[in-house]
């Protein structure tokens, strides 16, 4: 499943309102690797001027379960294990999109391993996520 | 500032407008540990029936930036560091309230360091969290 | 499996010889918690002068497979899938012992999620861990 | 500082001797990264005949250090913050090495973040760390 139009369908189908509500789009897809662009909007910016790192991190946990998606072949019932998020830099307000591209790095029977990478418009490392799901 | 009203206040005038859209609600407070409700609203399930893995980790960033709060005794500029976040249980749609406790574990100059736990209905852990905070 | 002997001998049938020069010392236990005694030998101090971070992850890691063994009634193969540090306090060279102590937040039919704190002689958390397990 | 002799001579000035018997040695170093090769010896594995993984993270920790002296151009005071590390696939006993490549992913001021990854003989993933440091 690598249809970048499917894959924009099943955003709206899997994931709850409030997730929806970081409109992301999916800019590309291969096996096991997905592109989406996260718009900057106002409502994920916090006082400080920059993306809120609650954005950042549900905008990794989304793009796994896609890129997932990408390697099965399919939607599969899934839960996420764990979510390790580090972040090295601000993504300021009035930028247009960071772009997240989120990794299988290993797809065992029961888990699957995975790594995603939020860049800034300038193309350097925001945030930088690693996770474990399991198949259910 | 372990006031409850000044610190719900503070929810409002600090955070982004899609994460007060968790509709946390300040329980109680005391230095270095904050108590929150978390309602299970349907704009936070997914298509599996379950509270999305997105609204436990940005609750427990955002308990955390709280909890931090009432050991400083004000609000001041901070940011996440890192958040890690393991999922034990999900908490079920029809579930009132998830509640969130935040802790911090060890304030030094620069960096905090601290727990956050989100339970069910029941008082069974459904989240647990470990997070660093950079003071700036 | 709660027997303090019979703990203390399996870590010398299960660990690999270069975990076993932690030389740690079961000190207590209860069906899904465990407590060691983690000596602060000069080996496992840096030049620093503190005990180094390889040490504490390691016996975090250690005393997690112990304390799974006390909840499962025995050892069963088993494999960390992941384990998260944080480091609050250094120990310092000349300190006796540190404390482990390593407890089951969820035993899952796969998955084992557990948490593990090592205190400094005074009693103080010097490092965090959160982990989790499958069961084979 | 990226020469091969000086790296591999500060893995005995600057660790503790039991981190020392990991046997590491520098195959390569350019700035901001080293790849090291990490022997899979009878003494790191454990009873289910693979390589530990107390062994793996204290490989990726101590691996770090170096790569943050690589970018750094000496050696400067710096701790551990926190440690994050998945584990893939087994390494089985009878590897003669396993390769580990430590990166740094941003150096701020006070903060160094990095990335981990210990390969079997194959190339494939075994384990997956990331890391912060404080520069002190």
């Amino acid at each position: 499943m690598t249809d970048v139009h499917a894959l924009q369908r099943a955003i709206s189908e899997i994931f709850a309102p409030w997730v929806q509500r970081l409109n992301l789009r999916v800019l590309a897809a291969q096996p096991g690797e997905i592109e989406l662009a996260l718009p900057v909007g106002a409502e994920h910016v916090h006082a400080g001027g920059v993306m809120c790192g609650q954005t950042l991190m549900s905008a990794a946990d989304t793009a796994m379960v896609l890129a997932i998606m990408t390697q099965l072949g399919e939607f599969k019932p899934m839960t996420t294990v764990q979510l390790q998020t580090s972040f090295l830099r601000p993504i300021a307000a009035g930028t247009d999109y960071a772009k997240v591209v989120a990794r299988v790095l290993r797809r065992g029977r029961n888990l699957v391993f995975g790594e995603i990478e939020v860049s800034d418009a300038t193309g350097k490392l925001a945030a930088h996520a690693t996770t474990t799901y399991a198949l259910l």
